[in-house]
Protein backbone atom coordinates (compact mmCIF):
# COMPACT_ATOMS: atom_id res chain seq x y z
CA UNK A 1 0.00 0.00 0.00
CA UNK A 2 1.27 3.16 -0.78
CA UNK A 3 0.24 6.26 1.12
CA UNK A 4 1.03 10.11 1.50
CA UNK A 5 3.69 10.71 4.35
CA UNK A 6 0.93 12.01 7.12
CA UNK A 7 2.32 14.46 10.15
CA UNK A 8 0.17 15.64 12.66
CA UNK A 9 0.51 18.87 14.12
CA UNK A 10 -1.05 20.03 17.15
CA UNK A 11 -0.74 22.72 20.59
CA UNK A 12 -1.67 21.10 23.85
CA UNK A 13 -1.48 22.32 27.34
CA UNK A 14 1.17 21.29 29.99
CA UNK A 15 -1.03 18.27 30.88
CA UNK A 16 -1.72 16.91 27.34
CA UNK A 17 -5.10 18.76 26.90
CA UNK A 18 -6.19 20.52 23.15
CA UNK A 19 -9.12 22.25 24.58
CA UNK A 20 -11.08 22.90 27.52
CA UNK A 21 -13.74 20.13 28.91
CA UNK A 22 -16.35 22.83 27.28
CA UNK A 23 -14.11 21.74 23.44
CA UNK A 24 -13.66 25.88 23.54
CA UNK A 25 -10.25 26.30 21.59
CA UNK A 26 -8.07 28.29 24.13
CA UNK A 27 -4.98 30.22 22.44
CA UNK A 28 -2.01 27.85 23.28
CA UNK A 29 0.62 29.28 21.27
CA UNK A 30 1.16 32.60 19.93
CA UNK A 31 2.39 34.05 16.73
CA UNK A 32 5.64 32.39 16.39
CA UNK A 33 3.99 28.77 16.11
CA UNK A 34 1.51 30.71 14.66
CA UNK A 35 3.50 31.21 11.30
CA UNK A 36 5.67 28.44 11.73
CA UNK A 37 2.02 26.39 11.41
CA UNK A 38 1.39 28.38 7.80
CA UNK A 39 4.21 27.22 6.60
CA UNK A 40 3.42 23.69 7.55
CA UNK A 41 0.11 24.16 6.01
CA UNK A 42 2.03 25.55 2.55
CA UNK A 43 4.36 23.36 2.36
CA UNK A 44 1.90 20.20 2.37
CA UNK A 45 -0.43 18.94 -0.57
CA UNK A 46 -3.27 18.28 1.96
CA UNK A 47 -4.57 19.76 5.13
CA UNK A 48 -6.94 17.07 6.90
CA UNK A 49 -9.19 17.38 10.64
CA UNK A 50 -11.85 15.35 11.79
CA UNK A 51 -15.75 16.46 11.77
CA UNK A 52 -15.98 16.71 15.03
CA UNK A 53 -13.37 19.83 14.77
CA UNK A 54 -15.25 21.00 12.36
CA UNK A 55 -18.45 21.08 14.22
CA UNK A 56 -16.42 22.15 17.68
CA UNK A 57 -14.34 25.10 15.73
CA UNK A 58 -15.65 25.58 12.07
CA UNK A 59 -12.49 25.88 10.80
CA UNK A 60 -10.78 27.45 7.13
CA UNK A 61 -7.67 25.76 6.89
CA UNK A 62 -6.49 27.82 4.83
CA UNK A 63 -2.58 29.22 4.77
CA UNK A 64 -2.87 32.92 5.73
CA UNK A 65 0.13 34.83 4.94
CA UNK A 66 -0.60 36.18 1.51
CA UNK A 67 3.76 35.69 0.97
CA UNK A 68 3.15 31.81 1.11
CA UNK A 69 -0.04 31.88 -1.23
CA UNK A 70 2.07 33.67 -3.87
CA UNK A 71 4.36 31.32 -3.33
CA UNK A 72 2.89 28.30 -4.18
CA UNK A 73 0.60 29.91 -7.38
CA UNK A 74 3.91 30.42 -8.84
CA UNK A 75 4.52 27.06 -8.16
CA UNK A 76 1.48 26.15 -10.35
CA UNK A 77 -0.40 24.71 -7.09
CA UNK A 78 -3.13 25.57 -5.99
CA UNK A 79 -3.18 28.81 -3.13
CA UNK A 80 -4.26 26.17 -0.98
CA UNK A 81 -3.38 22.90 0.10
CA UNK A 82 -6.21 20.43 -0.51
CA UNK A 83 -9.11 20.68 2.52
CA UNK A 84 -9.43 17.29 3.81
CA UNK A 85 -12.68 16.55 6.16
CA UNK A 86 -13.11 13.04 7.74
CA UNK A 87 -16.68 12.44 8.06
CA UNK A 88 -18.17 9.47 8.09
CA UNK A 89 -22.07 10.33 8.37
CA UNK A 90 -21.31 13.58 6.11
CA UNK A 91 -22.12 16.09 8.98
CA UNK A 92 -20.09 18.52 7.72
CA UNK A 93 -22.47 22.23 7.54
CA UNK A 94 -23.48 23.28 4.42
CA UNK A 95 -22.33 26.77 5.60
CA UNK A 96 -19.21 25.99 7.30
CA UNK A 97 -16.44 28.38 6.20
CA UNK A 98 -14.12 25.97 4.83
CA UNK A 99 -16.75 26.12 2.01
CA UNK A 100 -16.87 30.19 2.34
CA UNK A 101 -12.93 31.48 2.58
CA UNK A 102 -10.04 30.73 0.29
CA UNK A 103 -9.59 29.29 -3.21
CA UNK A 104 -8.72 25.42 -3.91
CA UNK A 105 -9.94 21.80 -3.57
CA UNK A 106 -11.95 20.62 -0.57
CA UNK A 107 -12.82 16.76 -0.04
CA UNK A 108 -14.52 15.81 2.15
CA UNK A 109 -14.29 11.60 3.83
CA UNK A 110 -17.51 9.94 4.09
CA UNK A 111 -18.43 6.12 4.58
CA UNK A 112 -20.83 4.20 2.61
CA UNK A 113 -23.59 4.78 5.72
CA UNK A 114 -23.52 8.28 4.96
CA UNK A 115 -27.77 9.89 4.15
CA UNK A 116 -27.26 10.01 0.29
CA UNK A 117 -29.18 13.75 0.85
CA UNK A 118 -26.35 15.13 2.58
CA UNK A 119 -24.14 13.74 -0.09
CA UNK A 120 -25.63 15.92 -2.91
CA UNK A 121 -25.79 18.32 -0.62
CA UNK A 122 -22.45 18.73 -0.04
CA UNK A 123 -21.08 17.17 -3.48
CA UNK A 124 -21.92 20.63 -4.62
CA UNK A 125 -19.68 22.32 -2.42
CA UNK A 126 -16.57 19.41 -2.13
CA UNK A 127 -15.63 16.28 -3.37
CA UNK A 128 -16.90 13.54 -2.36
CA UNK A 129 -14.45 10.50 -1.47
CA UNK A 130 -16.53 7.48 -0.58
CA UNK A 131 -13.99 4.87 2.04
CA UNK A 132 -15.52 2.21 4.71
CA UNK A 133 -18.99 0.57 5.28
CA UNK A 134 -19.63 2.48 8.36
CA UNK A 135 -17.03 4.80 9.50
CA UNK A 136 -14.46 6.11 6.99
CA UNK A 137 -11.30 3.06 6.18
CA UNK A 138 -8.61 4.95 6.86
CA UNK A 139 -6.29 3.12 5.42
CA UNK A 140 -7.73 2.63 2.12
CA UNK A 141 -8.59 6.62 2.10
CA UNK A 142 -5.15 7.50 2.59
CA UNK A 143 -4.28 5.14 -0.64
CA UNK A 144 -7.05 6.87 -2.63
CA UNK A 145 -5.64 10.52 -1.44
CA UNK A 146 -1.90 8.84 -2.37
CA UNK A 147 -3.20 7.99 -5.98
CA UNK A 148 -5.19 11.56 -6.29
CA UNK A 149 -1.36 13.03 -5.99
CA UNK A 150 -1.19 13.47 -2.06
CA UNK A 151 2.00 12.99 -0.82
CA UNK A 152 2.27 15.12 2.00
CA UNK A 153 -0.91 15.24 4.65
CA UNK A 154 -0.91 17.20 7.51
CA UNK A 155 -3.56 16.47 10.23
CA UNK A 156 -4.84 19.12 12.61
CA UNK A 157 -6.81 16.90 14.87
CA UNK A 158 -9.07 16.85 16.51
CA UNK A 159 -7.77 14.00 19.45
CA UNK A 160 -10.97 11.59 17.83
CA UNK A 161 -9.41 11.46 14.08
CA UNK A 162 -5.58 11.50 15.24
CA UNK A 163 -6.20 8.19 17.63
CA UNK A 164 -7.66 6.93 13.69
CA UNK A 165 -4.92 7.76 12.40
CA UNK A 166 -2.41 6.35 14.93
CA UNK A 167 -3.85 3.17 15.89
CA UNK A 168 -4.43 1.99 12.17
CA UNK A 169 -0.15 2.68 11.97
CA UNK A 170 -0.77 6.41 9.52
CA UNK A 171 1.35 8.45 11.11
CA UNK A 172 4.75 9.21 10.64
CA UNK A 173 5.28 12.17 12.64
CA UNK A 174 4.14 13.98 15.35
CA UNK A 175 4.55 17.90 16.16
CA UNK A 176 3.02 18.94 19.01
CA UNK A 177 3.27 22.58 20.95
CA UNK A 178 3.39 21.90 24.67
CA UNK A 179 1.93 25.68 26.12
CA UNK A 180 2.50 26.73 29.42
CA UNK A 181 -1.36 26.44 30.36
CA UNK A 182 -3.10 23.89 32.54
CA UNK A 183 -6.47 23.13 30.90
CA UNK A 184 -7.67 19.92 33.43
CA UNK A 185 -10.45 18.09 33.45
CA UNK A 186 -11.02 14.37 33.04
CA UNK A 187 -13.54 14.93 29.98
CA UNK A 188 -11.17 17.67 27.84
CA UNK A 189 -10.19 16.70 24.92
CA UNK A 190 -6.04 15.27 25.18
CA UNK A 191 -3.67 15.40 21.73
CA UNK A 192 -4.70 11.27 21.30
CA UNK A 193 -8.53 10.15 22.54
CA UNK A 194 -10.65 7.22 21.46
CA UNK A 195 -10.46 3.91 22.64
CA UNK A 196 -6.82 4.10 23.92
CA UNK A 197 -3.63 1.80 23.29
CA UNK A 198 -3.31 -1.26 25.63
CA UNK A 199 -0.71 -2.14 28.67
CA UNK A 200 0.91 -4.79 25.57
CA UNK A 201 0.60 -2.45 22.53
CA UNK A 202 1.78 1.10 23.51
CA UNK A 203 2.86 3.26 20.70
CA UNK A 204 6.46 4.17 21.27
CA UNK A 205 7.76 7.61 19.49
CA UNK A 206 11.56 9.10 19.26
CA UNK A 207 12.05 12.69 20.09
CA UNK A 208 13.95 13.95 17.07
CA UNK A 209 13.54 17.70 18.48
CA UNK A 210 13.36 19.81 21.36
CA UNK A 211 13.08 23.75 20.71
CA UNK A 212 12.05 26.05 23.41
CA UNK A 213 9.83 28.65 21.70
CA UNK A 214 7.55 31.70 22.82
CA UNK A 215 6.33 30.39 26.32
CA UNK A 216 6.34 26.64 25.91
CA UNK A 217 8.60 24.18 23.85
CA UNK A 218 7.98 22.45 21.16
CA UNK A 219 8.36 18.48 20.63
CA UNK A 220 8.99 17.05 17.46
CA UNK A 221 8.49 12.92 17.79
CA UNK A 222 9.18 10.28 15.10
CA UNK A 223 6.47 7.56 15.26
CA UNK A 224 7.73 4.40 15.60
CA UNK A 225 7.07 1.05 13.61
CA UNK A 226 7.02 -1.70 15.39
CA UNK B 1 -2.31 30.87 55.76
CA UNK B 2 1.23 29.24 55.91
CA UNK B 3 1.46 26.02 53.83
CA UNK B 4 3.93 23.46 52.82
CA UNK B 5 6.51 24.32 49.21
CA UNK B 6 4.04 22.11 46.99
CA UNK B 7 5.33 20.10 43.99
CA UNK B 8 4.25 17.22 42.23
CA UNK B 9 6.14 14.94 40.30
CA UNK B 10 4.74 13.23 37.48
CA UNK B 11 6.12 11.45 34.48
CA UNK B 12 3.00 11.23 31.28
CA UNK B 13 3.17 10.57 27.94
CA UNK B 14 3.35 12.00 25.42
CA UNK B 15 -0.23 12.70 24.82
CA UNK B 16 -0.42 13.85 28.65
CA UNK B 17 -1.42 10.71 29.91
CA UNK B 18 0.02 8.69 33.17
CA UNK B 19 -1.43 5.36 32.72
CA UNK B 20 -2.97 3.67 30.15
CA UNK B 21 -7.30 3.45 29.65
CA UNK B 22 -6.94 -0.06 32.26
CA UNK B 23 -5.14 2.44 34.71
CA UNK B 24 -2.27 -0.27 34.32
CA UNK B 25 1.06 1.79 35.01
CA UNK B 26 3.47 1.72 32.36
CA UNK B 27 7.20 2.40 32.76
CA UNK B 28 7.57 5.98 31.49
CA UNK B 29 11.10 7.19 31.90
CA UNK B 30 13.91 4.70 33.17
CA UNK B 31 16.74 4.52 35.72
CA UNK B 32 17.90 8.58 35.66
CA UNK B 33 14.51 9.59 36.21
CA UNK B 34 14.03 6.78 38.98
CA UNK B 35 16.79 8.08 40.69
CA UNK B 36 16.10 12.00 40.30
CA UNK B 37 12.43 10.95 41.72
CA UNK B 38 13.98 9.32 44.78
CA UNK B 39 16.10 11.75 45.43
CA UNK B 40 13.42 14.24 45.18
CA UNK B 41 11.67 12.44 47.95
CA UNK B 42 14.66 11.58 50.25
CA UNK B 43 14.90 15.61 50.08
CA UNK B 44 10.83 15.43 51.10
CA UNK B 45 9.41 16.07 54.56
CA UNK B 46 6.79 14.58 53.00
CA UNK B 47 5.75 12.69 50.41
CA UNK B 48 1.90 12.13 49.43
CA UNK B 49 -0.58 10.43 46.85
CA UNK B 50 -4.29 10.39 46.73
CA UNK B 51 -6.03 7.16 47.29
CA UNK B 52 -7.29 6.31 43.98
CA UNK B 53 -3.52 5.46 42.94
CA UNK B 54 -3.17 3.54 46.32
CA UNK B 55 -5.89 1.56 45.04
CA UNK B 56 -4.77 1.00 42.00
CA UNK B 57 -0.69 1.13 42.07
CA UNK B 58 0.07 -0.15 45.73
CA UNK B 59 2.97 1.93 46.25
CA UNK B 60 5.10 1.78 49.30
CA UNK B 61 6.48 5.42 48.98
CA UNK B 62 9.75 4.73 50.18
CA UNK B 63 13.02 6.33 49.61
CA UNK B 64 14.85 3.26 47.48
CA UNK B 65 18.31 4.33 47.55
CA UNK B 66 20.21 3.11 50.75
CA UNK B 67 22.78 5.67 50.52
CA UNK B 68 20.13 8.49 50.80
CA UNK B 69 18.50 6.70 53.45
CA UNK B 70 21.52 6.66 55.65
CA UNK B 71 21.99 10.30 54.67
CA UNK B 72 18.44 11.00 55.98
CA UNK B 73 19.10 9.56 59.23
CA UNK B 74 22.68 11.26 59.75
CA UNK B 75 20.40 14.42 59.61
CA UNK B 76 18.30 13.01 62.51
CA UNK B 77 15.75 12.76 60.04
CA UNK B 78 13.55 9.52 59.80
CA UNK B 79 14.79 7.09 57.12
CA UNK B 80 11.22 7.89 54.73
CA UNK B 81 9.75 11.41 54.95
CA UNK B 82 5.95 11.24 56.11
CA UNK B 83 4.05 8.76 53.94
CA UNK B 84 0.83 10.97 53.28
CA UNK B 85 -2.19 9.21 51.88
CA UNK B 86 -5.21 11.57 50.96
CA UNK B 87 -8.13 9.65 52.16
CA UNK B 88 -11.47 11.25 52.34
CA UNK B 89 -13.44 8.14 53.27
CA UNK B 90 -10.59 5.68 54.87
CA UNK B 91 -10.67 3.54 51.82
CA UNK B 92 -7.08 2.58 52.26
CA UNK B 93 -6.49 -1.74 52.91
CA UNK B 94 -5.25 -2.29 56.17
CA UNK B 95 -2.79 -4.87 53.62
CA UNK B 96 -1.14 -1.84 52.21
CA UNK B 97 2.51 -2.05 50.88
CA UNK B 98 2.80 1.79 52.64
CA UNK B 99 2.28 -0.44 55.89
CA UNK B 100 4.42 -2.75 55.16
CA UNK B 101 7.56 -1.50 53.87
CA UNK B 102 9.73 0.90 55.16
CA UNK B 103 10.59 2.80 58.25
CA UNK B 104 8.68 5.97 59.40
CA UNK B 105 5.66 8.43 59.58
CA UNK B 106 2.41 8.02 57.90
CA UNK B 107 -0.53 9.92 57.91
CA UNK B 108 -3.84 9.10 56.44
CA UNK B 109 -5.83 12.49 55.64
CA UNK B 110 -9.97 11.62 55.70
CA UNK B 111 -12.78 13.67 55.98
CA UNK B 112 -15.80 14.08 58.81
CA UNK B 113 -17.84 11.64 56.87
CA UNK B 114 -15.02 8.50 56.52
CA UNK B 115 -16.60 5.91 58.53
CA UNK B 116 -15.71 5.49 62.34
CA UNK B 117 -14.83 1.75 62.00
CA UNK B 118 -12.43 2.18 59.16
CA UNK B 119 -10.74 5.10 61.19
CA UNK B 120 -10.64 2.94 63.75
CA UNK B 121 -8.74 0.15 61.59
CA UNK B 122 -6.28 2.36 60.15
CA UNK B 123 -5.24 4.65 63.35
CA UNK B 124 -3.51 0.96 64.58
CA UNK B 125 -1.28 1.78 61.15
CA UNK B 126 -1.02 5.75 60.98
CA UNK B 127 -1.83 8.84 62.08
CA UNK B 128 -5.05 10.11 61.34
CA UNK B 129 -5.66 13.83 60.32
CA UNK B 130 -9.43 14.90 59.84
CA UNK B 131 -10.16 17.54 57.71
CA UNK B 132 -13.40 18.87 55.77
CA UNK B 133 -16.87 17.66 56.13
CA UNK B 134 -17.68 15.15 52.86
CA UNK B 135 -14.59 15.52 51.27
CA UNK B 136 -11.16 16.12 52.41
CA UNK B 137 -10.79 20.34 53.22
CA UNK B 138 -7.18 20.52 51.12
CA UNK B 139 -6.24 24.21 52.24
CA UNK B 140 -7.11 23.14 55.80
CA UNK B 141 -5.09 20.17 55.88
CA UNK B 142 -1.56 21.66 54.25
CA UNK B 143 -2.36 24.57 56.90
CA UNK B 144 -2.12 21.61 59.90
CA UNK B 145 0.75 19.97 57.82
CA UNK B 146 2.80 22.92 58.08
CA UNK B 147 1.93 22.86 61.64
CA UNK B 148 3.06 19.55 62.46
CA UNK B 149 6.60 20.61 60.54
CA UNK B 150 5.88 19.46 57.18
CA UNK B 151 7.54 22.23 54.89
CA UNK B 152 8.20 20.14 51.94
CA UNK B 153 5.32 18.53 50.11
CA UNK B 154 6.00 16.03 47.02
CA UNK B 155 3.18 15.12 45.55
CA UNK B 156 3.16 11.71 43.21
CA UNK B 157 -0.41 12.27 41.63
CA UNK B 158 -3.20 10.69 40.74
CA UNK B 159 -4.83 13.19 38.07
CA UNK B 160 -7.48 13.76 41.02
CA UNK B 161 -5.17 14.60 43.67
CA UNK B 162 -3.07 16.72 41.72
CA UNK B 163 -6.74 18.33 39.99
CA UNK B 164 -7.53 19.45 43.48
CA UNK B 165 -4.26 20.74 44.96
CA UNK B 166 -3.91 22.83 42.05
CA UNK B 167 -7.65 24.27 41.47
CA UNK B 168 -7.20 24.99 45.34
CA UNK B 169 -4.19 27.04 44.51
CA UNK B 170 -1.94 25.00 46.50
CA UNK B 171 0.72 23.99 43.73
CA UNK B 172 3.98 26.13 43.29
CA UNK B 173 5.58 23.61 40.63
CA UNK B 174 5.16 21.08 38.56
CA UNK B 175 7.84 18.58 37.40
CA UNK B 176 6.92 16.24 34.53
CA UNK B 177 9.12 13.68 32.52
CA UNK B 178 7.72 13.75 28.81
CA UNK B 179 8.23 10.20 28.01
CA UNK B 180 8.65 9.00 24.03
CA UNK B 181 5.27 6.65 24.16
CA UNK B 182 1.35 7.52 23.51
CA UNK B 183 -1.11 6.14 25.46
CA UNK B 184 -3.71 7.47 23.89
CA UNK B 185 -7.60 7.42 25.47
CA UNK B 186 -10.07 9.52 26.31
CA UNK B 187 -10.63 7.93 29.66
CA UNK B 188 -7.09 7.18 30.52
CA UNK B 189 -5.78 9.50 33.32
CA UNK B 190 -3.99 12.58 32.63
CA UNK B 191 -1.70 14.83 34.62
CA UNK B 192 -4.51 17.21 35.63
CA UNK B 193 -7.88 15.33 35.76
CA UNK B 194 -11.11 16.24 38.15
CA UNK B 195 -13.63 18.60 36.85
CA UNK B 196 -10.99 21.30 34.77
CA UNK B 197 -10.75 24.67 34.19
CA UNK B 198 -13.31 26.69 31.92
CA UNK B 199 -12.02 29.00 29.30
CA UNK B 200 -11.59 31.90 31.42
CA UNK B 201 -9.92 30.84 34.82
CA UNK B 202 -7.00 28.50 32.80
CA UNK B 203 -4.08 27.98 34.87
CA UNK B 204 -1.03 29.60 33.97
CA UNK B 205 2.51 28.48 33.82
CA UNK B 206 6.18 29.39 33.41
CA UNK B 207 8.86 26.99 31.46
CA UNK B 208 11.57 27.36 34.35
CA UNK B 209 13.46 24.50 32.49
CA UNK B 210 13.28 22.01 29.80
CA UNK B 211 16.19 18.92 30.05
CA UNK B 212 15.85 16.17 27.57
CA UNK B 213 16.92 12.91 29.84
CA UNK B 214 16.83 9.43 28.18
CA UNK B 215 14.24 8.79 25.91
CA UNK B 216 12.08 11.94 26.66
CA UNK B 217 11.96 15.55 28.39
CA UNK B 218 11.92 16.56 32.21
CA UNK B 219 9.36 19.78 31.84
CA UNK B 220 9.84 22.13 34.94
CA UNK B 221 6.90 24.43 35.29
CA UNK B 222 6.33 27.16 38.22
CA UNK B 223 2.28 27.49 38.49
CA UNK B 224 1.88 30.96 38.16
CA UNK B 225 -0.14 33.15 41.04
CA UNK B 226 -2.58 35.66 39.27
Amino acid sequence: MERPFIFINSAMSADGKISTKERKQIKISGEIDFNRMDKLRAESDAIMVGIGTVLADDPSLTVKSSELREKRLKAAMDENPVRIIVDSKARTPIDSDIFKKGEGKIFIIVSESAPSERIKQLQEKATIVVSGKNIVDLPQAMEELNKRGIKRLMVEGGATLNWGLLSDGLVDEIYSFVGNLIFGGRDAPTLIDGEGFSKNDIQRLELMDAERMEDGILLKWKVLKE
